[in-house]
């Protein structure tokens, strides 16, 4: 049977208005199949947006954006508002190349409200939008939409109690499907179930009764309560945890029902103070394999559609992650301090193997990567040894963490950064190019980085072994070179780099994914009558300060290679080390890595072309600063 | 009357053991007054510690240190704790130089269990010690002291949450004083208000009574229900906000009574899971001026014990904090969409005044900096100008969203840092050296610092008007140079340094706090025969590109100065820039900083000579760098 389509007909939010209950139902259904289409062959987080298909629909249909201000929290559960607000056209260019991001983006969008990609900011920039409406006596609504996992990032916390404390009017849509990217974990979470089931409430009607049970007049107390059901209720479930905080509740609602959504959406509008609906969704709703591996279908690469199989290239190289976490099982074989951490990712930082055969050394915290570090710091204060998986990008999260409870008190962490460098699809939010720069800085840190995933398994045993103090390691995205990985495992020494050539004209000192690089440029170098020795710095910090001045005496020219910010990075430590040795006279410097800009989305090789990282531009560039082009 | 003192007899927290009731009492007093003494000379956290008196005394003679870990949340109330532990004799170099720190400091002491300074960590530590402990097969006890302000840290959820989820064994003591330094905030507050008054249930009873009286069998309920009091506070008021998380509620207590500590410390003790006593204290408790101004006796300088009198050194200029608050009144009468934002520190930022003034432009978010930077973010993205008034040791909390929603967004947030550089007495944990090299990596930020209280005005001007993206200021601690402050306001023009005089064989860059030392410095070159030009750089980024390069072609060195670390810092842009011209063949560089090490406290001047930062040691190292010495 076909069907005209109703997404047709749907140019922008207005062309919701009109539409009756059981076309807003068939517009799910069609939006549905489009993101499963699309993330089918693009890749992208497939059950977050599953899970909220109604409830963006019910959301544009009652709200006006981009008057309204709608806000999506972490915002990887934004296709459908992309869609809906004139984006269904170039949708299938979503995550790619010069396509349109994965998360919203104010620069891509007036309904793209405020733009994200980290966890637990939604509250805090809607409290702000509220603020200014009501300074510039405006009255348009603001909406956050901010998942259970979300909600135990300490920000939402800190955003909540603002929201609480002043009262302005904002609505916020805890969107509950009881996980964060994999099973929710915390007290809150708990606590959400209760809400949801009403365990709290027939628990305490239980114990009530039981109480006035047992005494003179509580059976007549008792037929009272049981004749006035909602006024138990009131009894004993006065305030939800959100009015304790001034924050009115509304819900539990279904959120794949529109029917009752709009209801409940509407009545919102009308409050005068913040309101909090609490909506039941299901990730990966209506797509039997993402419904029932919603974890693996979070964040997805290719897929068959037909089946949910994933389409990986034969001949793959296991990723870093998998080596990482491999590893990690391996070592806390032999060694019972090891304990893993993790903020929400067991799967994506690749100790889950970990967690399931070590249950008590294993610990997520949930989003919550501040309270990961210095429970790490804790842990490490007893003499336990904690591998705290956090991504790159997220590391961020808890940088005065890692100053202030780590580096300050020269505790041995061991901080394992996933996805150092450019991410490739998901774009400038969760590029991990700080990293370097941001804890060179930092007094007692060890900075790692392996050359190829066999590296990584040796680094990971330095960091376990090595109690001095803090030590960190960050390693790519993705599949890893395709190393053989069956070395027994070894300490490295502690700051010395590895020679792997010799050349007399340059010397290129790269870092960690920049070494398979710097080999290919040499090649290309050599091609073009240039001899190159390429080093395999393995440390940041401390570097190894006696090699570079020995390199620095026999070559004229060093180049520096990092996937990570020029300002601040390793380039300028090196630079930095070699002028205090006065040797800036006679050798010159150059620095490769990222320039000072947001890098985009898309293909990793074509972000590193356009800032001129690829060997064959990097080779140019050498040649035209020796003045030899 | 003379007394024994009974302190004489207190060596270590085992002498309070056998203390009787009366002499654990007279013992406080005594701790009290040698607080006052120490303090009213040194300066320090007055009115937090003589809030905790009895509270540390009863926890050291229920808990049993250093086997049991007590962590003190922010440790500016460890002072008591400091002196029962064997360090009542070196009391009194309290905050001196190498004297005894003004925190907890695992480096002084086996019963500071966890260094401190910045807020909320006192869980998350908590909870590390707790597993390691249960890993180990050990069984002491793990106790974290918050205070409600530090509640309010987005931290601390993540931990609570964390905490209630695994149900470890751990005591949370809630010091509440209703205060964080200001006056306490938000909805969590005000919670905890209900919590200490009983309101919430006497609100909850008074309905329940309404609802009961007018119904069948009501009046029978509400006999049964006043005969057993107990009962109906646990009909009405089943579950406190920390039951909900999974965290037994003991309280609330009042802290000032040892008697009525005891026990429920004891009782705590035998718990099998996570407690949290709630106890009720007074900031300032037992002296007079502290208890009516809590806010000025929070931290303090040296003051009159007897009448509580600031000594404040005639003839002193007013603070850079003082002029930037005046300041910022100043321009918020001209210009309605100007607010200014606080984490808990409307005075210590110097905001009070604004607050008074324009209260519905004045929001305290509580100790929240994550949130305070990204509600700023909301506000400028919605066209209102906000000035975000945090320390800069604790805008290091907000790392991760002064990049992801300030920067990647170009939103004109307005950045404004107090404490930058040395603070000097409170030590490492508070010196705002990270910012110029956290920020300077962060794509389309603009890095301001000014070289007097006078350019501070102007600046603050500047980043007011600035409306083309994030814009940061920073200034030191305490008072200003005596600069005029009568000019008018006006805009700098972004990216420019100024010269402040001519020179031939080395040129100074030096920025903020750093150029009235570039200045002496220059004196004394010119002294030993050294023409040195001094440049105010005003900007660290965007850099005074085209006036630096003519100056490296003009003078064969150049030196640059910063009150920040070296490594990534302001000296290292400068070098890079050269570099970039390849200048560094022909001129020299020498960057002067922080090392790489965490400084200590005491006297700035001290501090600065100890890492050669004097303007005669500067001069002597430019000296001998130049071959000059």
């Amino acid at each position: 049977m076909s069907k005209d389509k109703i997404l047709d007909r749907v140019e922008s939010p207005l062309d919701l208005k009109t539409l009756s209950l059981d076309e807003m139902n068939q517009l799910a259904g069609e939006i549905r199949q489009m993101i499963i289409d699309v993330v089918s062959k693009n890749g992208g987080h497939l059950a977050p947006n599953l899970g909220v298909v109604e409830l963006t629909i019910a959301l544009h249909r009652v709200f006006d954006s981009p008057r309204d201000k709608i806000i999506f929290d972490v915002g990887h559960q934004a296709y459908i508002h992309k869609i809906l607000t004139g984006r269904k056209e170039v949708f299938p260019t979503l995550r790619k190349y010069k396509g349109i991001s994965g998360f919203p983006k104010r620069q891509e969008s007036e309904h793209d409200a405020f733009g994200v990609g980290h966890s637990s900011t939604s509250v805090s920039a809607a409290d702000g939008m509220a603020v200014a409406r009501d300074l510039k006596g405006e009255d348009y609504h603001v909406v956050a939409i901010i998942g259970d996992g979300a909600m135990t990032g300490g920000m939402s916390f800190e955003a909540l109690n603002h929201v609480g404390d002043t009262g302005r009017r904002i609505i916020i849509i805890l969107n509950d499907n009881e996980m964060s990217i994999s099973k929710n974990v915390g007290a809150m979470s708990q606590y959400l179930y209760q809400l949801r089931t009403g365990e709290t409430y027939n628990r305490l009607k239980h114990n009530v009764e039981n109480w006035l049970g047992g005494m003179e007049h509580g059976a007549d107390v008792l037929e009272v309560i049981d004749r006035v059901k909602a006024g138990v209720k009131y009894l004993v479930m006065p305030e939800s945890i959100f009015e304790y905080m001034g924050i009115k509740y509304f819900g539990p609602v279904d959120g794949h029902n529109i029917e009752a959504l709009l209801p409940m959406l509407a009545a919102a509008k009308k409050e005068e103070g913040p309101v909090l609906i609490h909506v039941i969704t299901k990730k990966g709703k209506g797509y039997a394999p993402a419904e029932e591996r919603p974890n693996e279908f979070h964040g997805t690469g290719p897929f068959d559609p037909a089946t949910g199989e994933k389409i990986v290239k034969p001949g793959t190289p296991p990723s870093y992650t998998s080596i990482f976490g491999k590893t990690l099982v391996e070592l806390a074989e032999n060694d019972k301090s090891i304990v893993a951490i993790t903020a929400a990712m067991p799967d994506g930082t690749g100790i889950s193997a970990f967690a399931k055969k070590f249950p008590d050394r294993f610990f997520d915290v949930g989003i919550a990567e501040q309270h990961a570090v210095t429970f790490a710091a804790g842990l490490a204060a007893e003499g336990i040894k904690p591998v705290t998986a956090i991504y790159s990008t997220f590391m961020q999260r808890a940088y005065d963490q890692v100053i202030h409870d780590v580096c300050m008190q020269q505790l041995p962490v061991k901080l394992c950064m996933d996805r150092g460098g450019l991410v490739g699809d998901d774009g400038y939010t969760h590029h991990g190019v700080f990293d370097y720069a941001f804890l060179l800085p930092m007094p007692h840190m060890v900075i790692m980085a392996p050359k190829d995933e066999n590296e990584l398994r040796h680094m990971l045993f330095t960091a376990v072994e090595y109690q001095g103090g803090p030590i960190s390691l960050r390693y790519p995205r993705g599949s890893g070179t395709g190393a053989d990985c069956s070395e027994p495992l070894h300490v490295l020494p502690l700051g010395k780099a590895e020679k792997l050539r010799d050349g007399t004209d340059v010397s290129i000192w790269a870092i960690g994914s920049m070494v398979p690089e710097a080999e290919r440029t040499a090649d290309l170098l050599q091609e073009a009558g240039v001899s190159a020795s390429v080093v395999n710095m393995r440390f940041a910090k401390p570097l190894d300060e006696e090699f570079l001045l020995a390199e620095a005496n026999a070559v004229p020219a060093i180049v520096t290679m990092e996937e990570g910010v020029v300002t601040g990075g390793v380039g300028e430590m090196v630079m930095q080390t070699l002028n205090r040795h006065n040797l800036l006279k006679s050798v010159s410097v150059l620095t490769l890595g990222i320039p000072d800009e947001f890098i985009s989305q898309g293909d990793r090789k074509l972000l590193m072309r356009d800032i001129g990282l690829m060997p064959d531009q990097m080779a140019q560039q050498i040649l035209a600063w020796l003045g030899k082009a």
